[in-house]
């Protein structure tokens, strides 16, 4: 049997913080349980431990990715303050933490990747994806920066390593044809639970609720990624 | 048959403002369908018109509460504001209207009703409930301003008829006595709903969230009026 | 020599919550260096102590109102919030403290005044003096809540003692004679300044232009005192 | 006459967006008042025009940059938004704006120059600078986006300008050499005025304090060049 293609990988965070919860993991079960009406959808849970030694968040994923050959990886991260869906536009070769990860350590101005670009902007179809979000219901905005945490990290890592060598700007359509294995990469912010906003304050989104946008996010990726192979 | 006690009367408002929706009638919906413990509810969805004329959300209301008694009333409106559910300790003498509402009437600098106190509080058990709807997952807090339109303007109408002449101050538990048919009144403002989010900006609640924590709510109020009428 | 009339008297606070400062004591000495075109000003400052007792707040002002016989008194507040400088419109009957004052009481859910009204109006001419505010260059708005600190408590015992008996609702000016010795009282919430910010985060106004605000409704309000009485 | 060094080059805008002021006017006015213990300093407006035609901000400035040669470019933005100064950390190859600059051009998901990098980080002792900021009481903090609209294209223009061709990552103190004629250039975001926050809501800073905070940056600055060239 064959994968159905496109295939596209959804990553997931394990809780940070002090937190018991990430709502990621929440959100990809949830999201598991979707039909998915174009290729198919592949998860996996990565450890919120920054760097490429074993045990990091890359070094869990790169076999992954190597193995699996997924056409576009979505990965999805917390966010405290987000009252909506976030589609990140851009990842820097920046890693400043507030907090130690999950492995205890914590980098202040150090770069993700040494003598990598200043920053790569996502791959993926941001603003087809926005709208189809927000066709079902669900508030989502377009957002500027991932921050200095895993979060950035990933999206950076992602996207580098999806970079064509002579990667230009990111076309009108916010989509370009990457010539490594990965076809699209990008990175969406999501707000926590309520649970957890009834503890630390600040606005939340149920895992259903986001669930069902970033799904519909989803299947345009999925039906963009099927035109732009025609094309 | 006999209506089980206590009966608990849970309004909602007609859309306004515009919007299409008004999440307090998809809560009461959810409300209706979820098992109550203690006692029974009713429901009743008010115009969002004010004053005391025919088709006023007050005229509407007072036959109602005239012909079922109720022991307590908890009246539900939508704050375009709020990220969370907010339990309104106090109910101002005062209508100030930035919009009109659904009638085309826009007060300002009014009061609700001439010569009547300042304020009335809640007469709810306000930290009970309040505890009940964060112990089920679902952010809330105390509020002290309903606003000055018509979900100030409600509750200090649900408060003024419920108020003993010699109502004193509100009891540690935030639960008094009172003499006329309403055993206790008070206010919850709702988040909107996450589709309203999606055009006008702000933050959100799911209705079955927001359902969730507005039903362990007044089953702890419920659970409160059988055991003072025990005391 | 005569004090010229109308004779305002302004408040502010001691530092509290551990901040060495209180921005309503630097405004304070700001507006006495500032002229005043219509009448006189005096001002007190009073320690952040709740309650009655000597060396509370109110036992600190109570015998300088009797002895100056001030034809309003304007008291000043600090808010870590505010982002302008607000103009409350309502005092509630209820002390409910986050934090101890600086006697290390700290009260919960206790009236202001028992048997006292729930809540009193502002008897300041608000919107005359926001618009004054704001001529001036200076943002400011009206509240509906002063909170339920010492902020909220010194609005209460200024409005119960200089209500009248049968004190109906607020004018449309929003001003109102008074039987007592008070024709008028309110309070002016200010933002934190600057340099707070810097350690706490949040809003910030420079103590000079927030002074020149206050300045400006103080001068309205002396004007309008003046017309009061010739009418 | 030799200009004493470093020479820093401050750039204010002109007002956009139908306000009839920009902050950074008069916080460069005033900025010119205050005396400079370490090298000077020369001030330009720049209109609020996108691009390189003629008229632009960029044609405008580059021959002032060409013959002025200064030791450090510091360009001072309005942001309706920041209730403190900011200090941007990184500039990103996209232009995408909400409004139509003063020429009534408005771009969407463009870059500012074609195949230049997808981003440059700042080269000021950002730290430093916020440190200083923050030392004479004015609040402050770094910041990941400097928008999509002309301040962030300003700081990528003055950033590809700087930068030399291998430049790798931003040091630990944030400060890199550069080959050009430019030692050092960045973004800082301000407040809007209290005069603007009265007609538009938002946050606030007078421009004395701004200038305060941004003065004391700024001789930081010219401090860090002076021992950069030292060592």
């Amino acid at each position: 049997m064959t994968t159905p293609r496109p295939l596209i990988l959804v990553t997931s965070f394990e809780p940070f913080g002090g937190s018991p919860v990430n709502p990621t993991m929440e959100i990809a079960r949830l999201l598991a349980d979707l039909p998915c009406t174009h290729g198919s959808r592949a998860y996996v849970t990565l450890p919120v431990v920054t760097g490429e030694s074993a045990g990091s968040a890359w070094a869990t994923l790169l076999p992954i990715l190597e193995s699996m050959r997924p056409d576009a990886v979505v990965a999805l991260g917390e966010s405290a303050k987000a009252d909506r869906v976030q589609f990140e536009r851009v990842a820097v070769n920046l890693r400043d933490a507030r907090i130690a990860d999950n492995a205890g350590v914590q980098l202040c101005d150090a770069s993700v990747i040494d003598d990598a670009p200043n920053a790569h902007f996502a791959t993926l179809p941001l603003r087809a994806m926005l709208a189809a979000c927000e066709s079902v219901g669900v508030p989502a905005q377009l957002s500027l920066s991932a921050g200095t945490f895993l979060c950035n990290e990933l999206m950076f890592r992602l996207l580098h390593r999806a970079q064509p060598a002579a990667a230009g700007f990111i076309h009108a359509a916010g989509f370009i044809h990457a010539a490594g294995f990965i076809h699209a990469a990008g990175f969406i912010h999501v707000p926590q639970l309520p649970i957890q906003a009834t503890a630390r304050g600040g606005p939340s989104m149920d895992a259903q609720t986001t669930a069902r946008g970033v799904h519909a996010a989803l299947e345009m990726l999925a039906q963009t990624l099927i035109s732009e192979q025609r094309a």
